[in-house]
């Protein structure tokens, strides 16, 4: 069979939805067209790192084209996908047209600041490199600042920062954080007194982690507050100037710093298509990640809408976004041959959310771990996934040895 | 003897020169305040490995925090000196004044364009963490682009990519850009024949490497036409827009990539000092690195002009500014002391380029080498310096590695 009659498969999104389609399709007679808009895989667990200085970019991030090199029936597109055309079957890519026979959509997610200007335009947030980045680059100049503000109301604002949302990522952020100010900071700063520092963690409910079984939301809270992060149940945000954040109760707390972790939404291109549509701007599928009506589009990961045995709606994770895009690819196979499409069914591998170095909540095989145990898994498993990417003994060498030890050279400045 | 009762030594730069002072100063009975506008030390002798995507921008930046964790006797402010005041002996930095007793000027280089806008605007250079990331950015982007251009002569325009200037710099630019090409890109774009891709090296003068020895630039001009690059003498650039290059001989490239290595001057802060000036804007120093009629202030590295036995001008490298600042350090103490200054009198420790993997030229203890037994003794010098700021194995492992099988992941185009 030429290579040009064989069915075209397009692939929207290099993260783990996509790329995990597109790895186990790599035997299957079909030419696959890969398309981000960046040119790496984003390993999104870790990006939190670099935002606080511990890893840089070149270790969260995997040149596409690298990961694929062997694969023959792949080719890469880096460009932005401005149009899904549902009925004539193709995407346009910078312009191009792109004709698809099967079309996966694994777009991912953006942050969503659920309408509020003033967040949206001075907050932080940690999604991609850039804005990991520009947290980090944030974040150490508010401590070189800091060292020359007489004033110390000013500086107090400057060593104060907000995280905004008690979920996993928010606190891994907030744990991560105030382990770097009393372990590195307060070294690399003697003028300082950095117990002016604070770590604040804002959430607008109840409880951290709200989706973990109660003890373990218990121990997260416990973990933080050993590490001097000051947690705020019921903090409902209002508004942040970039100077000051108001919230709803009336409280005003000066700072120059909020990172936002509190939402996440569909991306745009997502937004574009004509489907009945889930919170977030997810998108409702079949249960075989079919689009309704068309059989041959595909969702996946943070971009659609299904729910477990529970009715509870299926989180925006990694790992449901690689469970998927093996569903999707392999019912592609099954739609080549003819045969009947499967439904996705998400085996929950547990969830695990890190509270800095040596600290940990852990559910896993129905048992909840915290503290240095619960850590211990989340290393190992973390080392063993990235390792599936780069498979490389020296750089997990040197990736566990910064992390060990803190004694990474991630700490620059730069003005990108 | 208070701490505030002793003489304060202001610094201005991270440099070679800078950093050297700084150290050789570190038992020294003086109060010293190192200042940079950025956080970190750059390793610039390796910098352009950034620009070809071989080496990431902590494994040539240094914190400086890190670099002077256990010098009790030195604060480091990060800002932008844009005032030296010699009659009453401050400097300004953002605005604050700070009092001296003793200054070092070491503020280093930037480009020279010459007066040539078109080529300020549209060419890139590599002076700098931030011109690195962006030669880098813009380089793989083109292999991106190339693979979607129908166009045959837009995309031999994407893929052709010229250095300006012959000196080191050029050449090592023009070597590893060559060997990126053929040892990398050829894997990482199969549907591209990167066959039509091309290296010019262009020089205004009759010979690369000028300074060396007549047989090292002839084994340059080899080792360089081995690895496929072009080398165009008496090239003299008139314009660039960004897609074509016109020279004075009427000779039109097309090429959307143009990257600057032909000059550098000095810092804009030296150029406000009221001095005697040579070419690039260097300050005419006392042999001893004072200013004239200011023998509290030292000039050392790039801004600093100097001849050697033979009447040529020192050049703008890092062994010189790293001997220049130990000699100013020690002058500094003299001072104090009561003793007279020492004159600087600059060792000549060789010279070394490389040209891609396994290639380089060197010139030391008077003999010259060429091929790979100079590229052995570049690798092993080099290591050997980057090692005396970070002393890790695992930082050299990594580094050996990335470098000697081309396979690290630095190859990522972000959007800063």
């Amino acid at each position: 069979m030429n290579a040009h009659t064989l069915p075209h498969v397009v692939i929207l999104g290099a993260g783990f939805g996509g790329l995990t389609a597109a790895k186990k399709l790599k035997n299957a007679p079909v030419r696959i067209t890969l398309i981000d808009k960046n040119n790496y895989h984003l390993f999104q667990p870790l990006l939190y790192q670099v935002a606080i200085a511990a890893l840089v970019p070149s270790q969260v991030a995997f040149p596409v084209r690298t990961i694929f090199r062997s694969q023959k029936n792949l080719t890469f597109q880096m460009g932005e996908v401005n149009e899904i055309n549902l009925d004539e079957k193709f995407v346009k890519l910078d312009g191009s047209v792109i004709a698809y026979d099967h079309l996966i959509v694994a777009a991912g997610g953006r942050m969503n600041f659920f309408g509020v200007e003033s967040v949206e335009k001075n907050a932080l947030y940690i999604k991609n490199i850039e804005s990991a980045i520009r947290t980090r680059n944030h974040l150490l100049s508010m401590f070189e600042r800091a060292t020359r503000e007489a004033d110390a109301d000013k500086r107090r604002a400057m060593l104060t920062f907000a995280i905004v949302g008690g979920g996993p990522t928010g606190v891994e952020v907030a744990g991560a954080l105030a382990e770097l100010i009393s372990h590195v900071m307060r070294k690399e700063y003697p003028e300082l007194d950095v117990r002016e520092a604070r770590v604040l963690l804002l959430e607008a409910g109840d409880a951290l982690i709200a989706s973990y079984p109660d003890e373990l939301r218990k121990a997260t809270l416990r973990l933080l507050q050993k590490k001097n992060v000051e947690v705020m149940f019921n903090a409902r945000l209002t508004d942040f100037n970039g100077q000051k954040i108001f919230l709803a109760d009336g409280t005003e707390i000066e700072t120059n710093t909020l990172i936002w972790t509190a939402g996440v939404q569909t991306a745009e291109v997502v937004e574009s298509l004509n489907a009945a549509r889930a919170g977030s701007g997810r998108v409702r599928t079949e249960t075989t990640l079919q689009l309704p009506n068309h059989p041959e589009v595909y969702i996946v990961g943070d971009a659609a809408y299904l729910e477990d045995e529970n009715h509870q709606p299926l989180p925006m994770l990694s790992t449901v976004a690689i469970q998927q895009g093996n569903v999707a690819a392999d019912n592609i196979r099954h739609a080549i041959k003819g045969q009947s499409q499967h439904p996705f069914r998400y085996k929950d591998p547990g969830l695990l959310a890190t509270i800095g170095r040596n600290a940990a909540v852990a559910r896993i095989w129905g048992l909840s771990f915290s503290g240095f145990i619960a850590w211990l898994i989340w290393v190992g498993l973390h080392i063993y996934r990235i390792i599936g990417f780069r498979n490389r003994l020296v750089v997990m060498i040197n990736w566990a040895w910064d992390y060990f030890f803190y004694d990474n050279q991630a700490r620059l400045i730069t003005r990108y």
